[in-house]
Formats: structure tokens, C-alpha cells, sequence
């Protein structure tokens, strides 16, 4: 489908200026911060929804806030379109560039600024990676919440643009329940200052709503996320269904009946073969559907939230019930989980949607799905955040065939029609990016999108800002 | 202070429509619902705040989402102001009339429209009343979290303008971590849908952004909002210590080692007193200061966290601990905590400040507090959420006395500038309204405050929502 996703048509004045634009920005970073030459462009072609490639005009990789705010301040100031990238692990086209487009790209402000566990904070500049901050507070025995499957290479700017989930953010929330403040440069360079260590603001929560916009309302160079506690202790269960309905039913009711475990995973019969067979994690491969619940506290604690669960599941018909024996099976456990997009990388090309409905949806929209996807001709593997009701079907295509490649999309296409008909959402923590800016219109009415362009058009006028992200291209106020 | 306040210059060509509007508005409402003689405005001339009373120019009470978005309509196309009302318990003045306003109240919208147990949602008519939503879902073993001490009274409408906290939000989260969809009438009549049942919103987070606008971007007329199983126990246990410091440093230890309980409630000792007498809840008479922590689940798991909350009082020399013995009990404990501010206000007047600072600043800002109203020659009560860092010293003084009253009203800033010095914020759960509004300068830079009343110009060019509020009246952009 590569070649089919539209974006705004390149700026033939900008375009006409790279040479003089590469000398201005060269004047404002030092030369290890400018990449220009074609060759070490290539890096920069695409992020990890790979569907569009375009070298950008040049890529800026500043290491202050002040560095990012000249670039952005010059590029205002000469009309030239700006994308923000922290690791590029965007499953939805997030960090995608644009020909005439200056890149800037965040890895280099990758310090760990404070660790305060007196107010249970860590600041750290934009670049550091998720799992970098939960490392760094590790020895004082707290931990950060949020753990995209990317963790080990996403960077926290990344997840504030996107509002990243993960699987532990049934009990602890996504990143906009972790985030606490931000530094964040505007458009025309101004650097403002949202949030701090404190509850609460004063005035409106451009916090939160900067949290989730796409590197569209300015970028953020700093935050401060709220650190937890480690638990006493933690322990997946596995659970084994013979159907994906029936699982998904348990999850349902145990979401229904007010139990909230760390986190519930779902792993449908293809997902279950596919991680196995690259992880090792001991699934069970004799079941049609595969929870893994975790629970966490006192052994009293998790040994009572697991009887009530078993009972649930019981009352659903459940094949096995597995409680993992020592910290090296949990941990395979979970990167069994983690690596499932990798894996299921390895023997075919995918899409990975991210739609989330409502719980009590979930059997509903999981049969159907199945049923989508085989009406298409293709093969479909779950593996989701189930108790958040965020689904994440594979869909398997070749993407060297490009009517099977056609089918995929409007395959997923329907799907997340789906989910917003079930009375859901477009997407839970991947972002809307280029993969489904043109659904949004089924999501939204135009007054609520015309609402949210005059928001983004409150903090960039001119559409500077990862300018062909998340609206539809048509029917978009003149800049 | 009462007539110290500025507001807006009453827009005369409005005032002198004033015959021609009622007239207008006769036609968009039932008799019932629109009030305009002199006589029954009184009840609307003010809110909790009481420091300013205007009469309106008319009252609206729909009944509908129609009625809201055909009265906003009327008053966008004839640029008339327009106040939003719930119930009148704002602390900051949010919900204070101006003379050629039209209030909107929503007590009438009060109807419970759905409880959906299976995805552990109630949606609501933005008139009901905090505690009716716990009430109504309670049969099924739920509640509804953010607890503000008038929640007996106040709406889920005004809870969302401001924000709104509670002693329970400490483990739960505030309004916005409980909210999960409203429908949002626009300035000009537009009804929009923000969220809904689902985890998360494709594009931006404008539920995140109307929550806590202080009725500025629009008027909710519904709201869902997350509701959670009831724990199995809960037990509130009272530590006494013999000052205010220790007890402050106390909590800062408790929250610092990643410990959270359900709530921590911080009383020094004329807080203890006063409640005391109000409300005979069995306050020890011979400490400094009090602490109220509830735990909550198993009797394991309370036992458990309990064990660990004392063994940190003790460092902090604790001179009592009194788990109580019976339900009965708990109730009172927390009528004497929730009618702090009512006590108060049997033995004298007082502004109740409402500061939110890093929990570790929590000692330093509590002796400066002392301080500063012992400066003005005036008394302090300290009641409030401590685990949140969120402080509300009520400063007693006399309102028949101007020069006491202006007293009061400069330690109050003075108190709130060293919130803000301490790393924290004007406003935790109260809003800014017209009390904080000429503070916010203190808190943001020019850069930040521009940035936000652009976002509000993008929902309400005209500046007609609740337009004295948030914002310092001067260098507002022409409207």
C-alpha cells in the first residue's frame, strides 16, 4: 500500500531553498547536529509503520532546548514544514518525513536531568528511552509505569506524542496518567513551561493536551513523569481457553465484576503458535486463546485477586490455569508478549491495528474481526491489552503483492470501523498519524474535527507541525 | 473584600437589550426554566466564594442538551455574556454572576441516563450531584472516586469545569482520571462528543482540556465517567503528632517511600479543634496535628500497609494511632474531616486558600504559612489533602472589618505565591475563577498565558463564557 498514502504536496518554494535552509540551520548546531548528505538521510527515510519512504530536507539533531527552539524559531520565521522524531518506533507513520520537511530528531537530549524520590519524580530530557527511566530509578526501588512493547528503543517524547500505552497500563494508566510536566517548545521557538511536580494546574490542562497531539502543538524537550513503587511481588497466570470469544468474555466480566490486575493480555491461537515458536516462553499450544493475567503485591494479596479471577474464568470454561514458578519464567512470560509484532515479522509482513471498544464488546468485535479478515482471503493474529479493551490485530499479508497488500489495508480499514461502530476508538496508544487520518471522519463529526484544527491552529497557524498527521488532508483550514 | 474585585466593564448595549433578551430567551425555554424578576435572581447573585454579588441579567434552567446549545446560540449571535452554573459551590467565584450575563444553570439536567456495570460506566446529565452517582451505583457494588467534601451538593458539571478533587483522591485520581466522555455544547451551539466508553480519543485530548476550563470552552450537559468496585474494607486511623512540621514530614516519608493509601488528611490544631466541636468525631484534643489515613481491602492488606505507614510515624515521633473500632466510627471521622470548612464557618470568616506544593515542601510551607498569617496578626486552620500536597489553609478573620478583610486577602495571595516559589501550583481542586486570576502571572510567564487564551479564543472568540474568570483582566487580546 506504500505507494497510496497521499501526503500534502511538497512546498515547491522550500524545496527551491534546501541549499540556502542547510546553510542557515548549519550556523545554529554544531556539524555532528545537521544531517544533510542524501546518503546519511536514509535513516531518517521512514519510522516503523513503513509504508511511505521520502528522505526529508535535512535533519536537525540538537542536544538543549535551546538548539531546538532556534531551529523551530528559524523554520517559523521561513515556512518550512518541521517533523519531530524520538526513536521512530511509530506503528502508525507518526515520525514519517516529508521532502521539504527539516526532521528533528530528539535521541541526543537523552539525560537524565533529576530522580527525585522524595516527590516520587524523575525529569529527564525528551530523548531518553521508556525502559532508561524505569533503569535509572530501579535502585531506589521505584519504577516507571507505562511500558510500550518498544520500550527498550521508544524515547519518552515519543510516547508524550503519542500517549503510549502498554501492558501494565490497565492498573497504572498510559503515559498521560504518568506525566506530570513538560517543557515544551513552541512553534515560532518559545519555550513554555506546562505542569510541574504538583497536582493539578492552574488555568487550562495544555498538559494533557499535549499529551497525544502528534509533535503538532510544539515539542517537548523535557518532562517530569511520576515513578511508582515497585510492587512486593508480581506473578503472571496463564490462562487457556478454547475459544477467543470465551476469553474475551472472561476478560469482560472480570473488568465487569471490579477486579483490576496489573494487566490482562490476550493472545489468540495464530499469536499463541507465533510467539512460541520465537520465545520459548512455554505457552500452552494445545488451547484456541491465551490470557496472561498478572497480579501483584503480598503473596496474600496476589494469592486472593487470583482466586477471584479463576473463579471467573472457570464460569468460562477455562482449560488451564498456569501460575509461572520463578522470576526466569515470568520474565519469559512477558518477552514472549513483548516481542509478538517481531516475531510475527519474521514469517509474513503485517499491519497492526489498534482500535479499543468498550469491554463488554470485546467477544463481539473479536468474531467479527475473524470474520473481516478471512472475507478478505488473509490471516489475522490478536495479541492485545484486553483488560484496556485495546485490541491489536495482525493482519498477514505479502507486501510483494500489492492486491493482497490492497486487501490488508481495507481489511484493517474495516476493522477500526468496527471498533468506532462498537462504540470504540480509532486507536489506544499508537496515534492516529498517517495510518488513519483519513478515518477520522468516521470517528468524528466536522464539528468536532473543525473543533480540534482550531485548537491545533491556536498553537501553529501556518500547519508547520508534522503538517499531513492525523487530519484528513481535504476540508483542512487554509493555513 | 467583597467590593474590591474587578469585573469586566458590563457590556451596555447588552444591558440596555435587556427587555428585548428576556423576551427572546421566553421564546427558547418554558416559563420554568427561564427566571428574570430581580427578586428570583437573589438566589443566583453569587457562589461559595461570596466576595462579590451581582444580580444576572437572566437565568436559564434547561432541561436539555437542545435547550443549552438554542440559548448559547441566541447568546453567541447577540454577543451576550454568559455564566454557566451547577450548583454554586465554587470556592474561587467560578460560578459568580456579572450584571449583563446570562447564568446558565444546570441543576435541572439531572438525570442518571445509563449505569453499565459491564464496562464500569455511568453516564450522566451534568446536574447531578456528586454523591448521587455513588448513590445510584452503590446496589451493584460500585462508586463513583473523586469525593470533594460538597459533593452532597455539587454537580458533575461543575466537577469537570473545575476540576475537582477529594480526601480520596489520593489512590483514585481527580476528575479528569475518572472522566471518559461528555457531550460539550460550543459557544455558538454546536453540540460535540468528546471520548466515550473507550480507553483514549484519536487526535486530541479535548476531554482532557475541557475538564478543568472553568466553563469556558463550552457547557457540558452529559458526562460519563469511570466507576469503581467498592473495596472489600476500608479503615480510616487517626496519627497524632505533636506538631504540624512533624506531621507534614510524615507524609512526605509515607508518599517518598512509594506507599499509597486510599487518603491522608492533614488537620493541625485548630483544624482539630474546630472540628472537634462541630462534629464530635473523637479527635485526639492533646496533639499537634492530625493525620487521617485511610487503607483499604483485605483485613490482610490494610493490616499489612498499616504496619508500614507506622513504622514511618514513629521516626517521625507519633504520639498516637487509633484504628476505629466500627463502621460508625469511620463515618464520623470523616463527617468531622468533610465539615471542616462548614465548622469554620460557625466561628468566624475565613478564604480558604488552595495551593498544591511537592510533597516534600510540605513542612517548609506549612511553617511559612504559620508565619505569614501570624504577620498579618490573623489566625490559620490547616485542613486538607496532604498526600496530594494539596493545601487549604483557611485563614479566619472578620468580614465586617475591611482592614481585617484585606489582611486576610494578602496573606491569602502571599500564601499562594509560596506555593507556586515551592515548585507548586496556585489551584489543586478549587479552579482559579476570579480569586486566582490576577495570580496567574505569578505561576506563567507572559508566553504561557498567551498560549492559553489562544486556546481559549479557539473555542470562544467573543470571550462570552464566564469571561471574567482564569484570565488577569488586563492584557487580554481584544476579543
Amino acid at each position: 500500500m506504500s505507494e497510496t498514502i497521499a501526503f500534502l504536496k511538497p512546498r515547491a518554494d522550500v524545496l527551491a531553498r534546501r541549499a540556502t535552509i542547510i546553510a542557515d540551520l548549519a550556523d545554529l548546531l554544531p556539524p555532528e547536529g545537521l544531517v544533510h548528505e542524501p546518503r546519511e538521510l536514509v535513516p531518517f527515510e521512514t519510522d516503523a509503520f513503513v509504508s511511505y519512504r521520502r528522505l526529508p530536507l535535512a535533519v536537525a539533531l540538537p542536544t538543549s532546548t535551546a538548539e531546538v527552539a532556534a531551529v523551530l524559531k528559524y523554520c517559523h520565521r521561513y515556512g518550512i514544514p518541521v517533523v519531530p522524531r524520538g526513536a521512530g518506533t511509530s506503528l502508525c507513520g507518526g515520525a514519517i518525513p516529508q521532502e521539504d520537511a527539516v526532521v528533528i530528531g530528539l535521541s541526543r537530549l537523552s539525560r537524565i536531568l533529576e530522580i527525585d524520590t522524595a516527590n516520587r519524580t524523575a525529569t529527564v530530557q525528551a530523548g531518553v528511552t521508556n525502559l532508561a527511566i524505569s533503569d535509572a530509578v530501579s535502585p531506589e526501588g521505584f519504577f516507571y509505569a507505562p511500558d510500550p512493547s518498544s520500550q527498550l528503543a521508544c524515547t519518552i517524547g515519543g510516547n508524550i506524542g503519542m500517549n503510549s500505552g502498554g501492558a501494565h497500563c490497565l492498573k497504572y494508566g498510559v503515559t498521560t496518567n504518568n506525566l506530570l510536566g513538560v517543557k515544551l517548545v513552541l512553534v515560532d521557538g518559545t519555550v513554555i513551561a506546562l505542569g510541574g511536580k504538583h497536582l493539578d494546574a492552574a488555568g487550562y490542562d495544555l498538559l494533557g493536551l499535549v499529551c497525544g497531539s502528534e509533535g503538532q502543538l510544539g515539542i517537548v524537550t523535557e518532562a517530569t513523569v511520576r515513578i511508582l513503587a515497585k510492587p512486593e511481588g508480581a506473578r503472571p497466570v496463564l490462562f487457556g481457553f478454547d475459544t477467543s470469544e470465551e476469553a474475551g468474555a472472561c476478560v469482560a466480566d472480570v473488568i465487569g465484576s471490579g477486579i483490576i490486575p496489573v494487566a490482562i493480555e490476550f493472545m489468540d491461537k495464530p499469536a499463541i503458535e507465533i510467539c512460541e515458536a520465537f520465545a520459548k516462553a512455554g505457552y500452552p499450544l494445545d488451547v484456541g486463546a491465551l490470557l496472561i493475567v498478572e497480579v501483584e503485591g503480598s503473596e496474600a494479596e496476589m494469592d486472593a485477586m487470583l482466586a477471584l479471577i479463576v473463579e471467573i474464568a472457570r464460569r468460562h470454561g477455562v482449560l488451564t490455569v498456569r501460575e509461572c514458578q520463578s522470576a526466569t519464567e515470568a520474565a519469559l512470560i512477558w518477552k514472549g508478549r513483548k516481542s509478538a509484532f517481531g516475531a510475527t515479522g519474521r514469517i509474513a509482513d503485517y499491519i497492526c491495528m489498534d482500535g479499543t471498544v468498550p469491554l463488554s464488546q470485546l467477544p463481539y468485535v473479536l468474531k467479527r474481526t475473524g470474520e473481516i479478515v478471512a472475507g478478505f482471503g488473509l490471516r489475522v493474529a490478536n495479541v492485545f491489552h484486553a483488560g484496556d479493551g485495546n485490541m491489536h490485530p495482525l493482519i498477514l499479508f505479502n507486501a510483494n503483492d500489492p492486491v493482497e497488500a490492497a486487501k490488508a489495508e481495507a481489511a484493517g480499514n474495516e476493522i477500526l470501523k468496527l471498533c468506532v461502530d462498537a462504540g470504540g476508538c480509532l486507536t489506544g496508544e499508537h496515534g492516529v498519524g498517517i495510518e488513519k487520518r483519513d478515518l477520522m471522519r468516521h470517528q468524528y463529526s466536522e464539528a468536532d474535527l473543525a473543533q480540534q484544527m482550531a485548537v491545533r491552529a491556536a498553537f501553529d497557524a501556518q500547519w508547520l507541525m508534522n503538517p499531513s498527521k492525523v487530519f484528513p488532508l481535504e476540508g483542512r483550514p487554509a493555513a
